[in-house]
């Protein structure tokens, strides 16, 4: 066949298959999402629009890879945690990558609409992803501990950031003033300054969003015109603490 | 800093650098895209709306990303070439494979109405990509002349498979019909029973999609009725053979 | 300086740390022994001085590298276990693996003399070894009674295979003799035809060595006349159990 | 079999292959050599005898290993040359890397009385190794140009900073006086201060050592009294210069 004297390339593509036994994160980011941010106008410090976009996007991977035991949002980021005996395309690196993020992407895209029924979308979006391993359950906590406790170190600063901002100060002085200040500083400066409860503000900004599958009922309207209800495992949104025991502790399928 | 007693786990990410002074092609392949025809309800053995809708999105890519030197296309798989020194994201894999990924994909759903104006998306299209490096000039080419190699030979099969089963065959009396047979066989089925000479099918069928960057005129009427032309270099499409040498002889810099 | 305008060549040398947090495996196997051993008369199944020499060169590579647990030799094999928060050279693979290696056989041919004192090295013996990775502790006791389950099997067999041999048969008849034979029926064959209780064997031929550190006393004489003991901790060949519970239950720290 | 159940502790060990089409080297160091000198009285700026036995351990890596190309070493470190297309082990890194050091230092240690009939070998000595690709003709020259010029670099500045020592200077003022000083100096600081023109110092020191397969004629008398020759390829060690064009040009089959 015509091809044959040309097939000996196929040698260059060499293995990349991850540890047996490891949790597998897939974490992903918007590319250049500053831009993107004010190229669409996204609400400061949060545009709640964009996240839930995020999060249906989350959704509609984990409904296609059931191996992802779940995954955590904040921001123009997700990871994806494939359990750790997952054999999904024999745990090849690029495989997962790849798949994840076109997935992710297209939902994005194709999704917009609907979250943003005024906005067109004037350029296209982009994630880039990686995969990193995790060994042990408690490694796996520690990832997720470290991205929620960043979700909230993140949304401390643009809150007060923003509401210096509006308030009239340039960027840089905003920046300037908040420069190395404490938690305390800033939940003061909120309350005193701006009448802001910072704990009163939404789950969803302080904490990202979580997807996990749980059981939904679907009500089903039969021909003879009867309704009958079915429970189905789906991807679901909390907004909720994963850093200490109890999410877990209701959820040991997680680990298992 | 809350996050920092968690902050250990990025240890865990590792280098993923590819090997310096080697071309690096990250090769896209549309997953489960049989479905995804059928239920667009492509043209077969060849949809011209979809192949242009890919070349499309690998024109973004390219635009995109100034360090891939060329792009090869065939059916629902594109092949990007960067460029043997190519710095970009300091040669992570998983970087350049998430982000060609996320353009292609992201660029293949907004354009999608304008070359399926009549047919909605009704699934999110995914693709899979992975880098791959050829060490040498040679290397290189073979790989780009097997993956022509391989369009041809591909259409050619499915050029007489739909001829037969268009002609009252089913599919499985098609595949059987065409089982290791040779090229003569099929040129002169085609000729012989549908009166088709291969040859003269459209180059896009039979070669596939190049992708190069070519000087493109631009003409802008200024604000005072005057013209002026203006001279970009822009990804454009091309249906030739690669093959041979006379496409790398007109192109020295594509290998430079 | 002159070496400045080659030294652009170092970015070839990539990264190959091991992932934190696994268990490291340094495997190292005799290359070509069949011949090493007919050249050196080595005794059949087992040759006492060879398999002493091979745990005086574990040991010096225990010594030598701190960060090594265990290990675990039969045959011409040995298995170091580096600690999984190990961070020696910065985990990374090629140094570990060669570092292991070099110890090993330069121990190896250096005592010598000692072990074969009748047989003079008539040819450099060479190791080749690998690095894996196991994830949790308990996919490194797997590893282990791999290994430990291994030396039994291959000594059971070899035991009635030079039996045979020795009994009269050519190397072909007790090959085809013992082909897919159980356990059970090597046992029995030893007993009623060679009147050897398996079990009786010496347990380094059966289990193989562990070799752990373990507090050993060294008895001083002062320039007085006295004596002074001085407990040291020093790695130790042992031939036990290692699959069952009680051995990791005697040395917690192992795992710990 | 007993073993079965603990088999898949074997799907741990991941492919470590190296990219095809790319020169694969090979470089070995001495670990903690400085200390090893010591204690055995090397002599300074070289000690000839530990130079030759170096070389004599490469021939013998050389002799062991076909798909050597060629081999360059200076002091306690040597570099092989595999080429391009060697398929030996599946080109898996570890095996290679494992294997070298392992030869090198079993011949090292094996052949330590001939070179030092007087000195007892009074520790064992230790190399690592790593393996690098290098993807064309000309970086793999630029490596061997980098190390031949990192030679002279370093004999120069220790031929300088030796006489100075031995002249009564601590070592602390020797280095001081030389830091930072341009290679005129230092030629300079030889010639009129130790009356030693440095390019009259033995190539060996001056340029390394270089292993090429050079034909060999041997003479072999046969029974009946009569000579024979016989011509074969061997390991042989060159001391020239590898950076110009000159050496390579001799000896095209090195790069072929």
């Amino acid at each position: 066949m015509a091809c044959s004297k040309y097939e000996y390339v196929k040698q260059y593509e060499l293995d990349d298959r991850l540890l047996p036994g490891c949790w597998i994160v897939v974490r992903l980011d918007g590319k250049g999402f500053t831009k993107f941010c004010d190229l669409h106008k996204f609400e400061k410090p949060n545009d709640e629009r964009a996240l839930r976009l995020m999060d249906e996007a989350a959704k509609a991977v984990m409904q296609e890879y059931q191996d992802i035991r779940l995954a955590f949002g904040e921001s123009d980021e997700y990871s994806f945690v494939f359990a750790k005996d997952c054999q999904l395309y024999g745990r090849r690196a690029s495989k997962l990558v790849s798949l994840v993020t076109s997935c992710f992407t297209g939902t994005y895209v194709r999704r917009w609409a609907e979250h943003f029924p005024d906005t067109p979308l004037a350029a296209t979006p982009a994630f880039d992803a990686r995969a990193v391993l995790y060994p042990s359950d408690q490694t796996l906590r520690d990832y997720l501990s470290w991205r929620q406790a960043d979700t909230h170190v993140n949304n401390l600063y643009n809150t007060c950031f923003w509401a210096l901002v509006k308030s009239g100060q340039t960027t840089t002085e905003a920046h300037a003033q908040l420069r190395g200040t404490l938690s305390d500083y800033k939940n003061e400066l909120l309350f005193s300054q701006f009448g802001l409860n910072y704990s009163t503000l939404p789950e969803r900004f302080r904490k990202g969003s979580v997807v996990v599958r749980q059981r939904v009922m679907h009500v089903k309207t039969t021909a003879d015109g009867r309704t009958k209800e079915k429970e189905r495992l789906e991807p679901c949104v909390l907004h909720c603490d994963i850093i200490r025991d109890a999410f877990w502790k209701e959820r040991p399928h997680l680990m298992a």
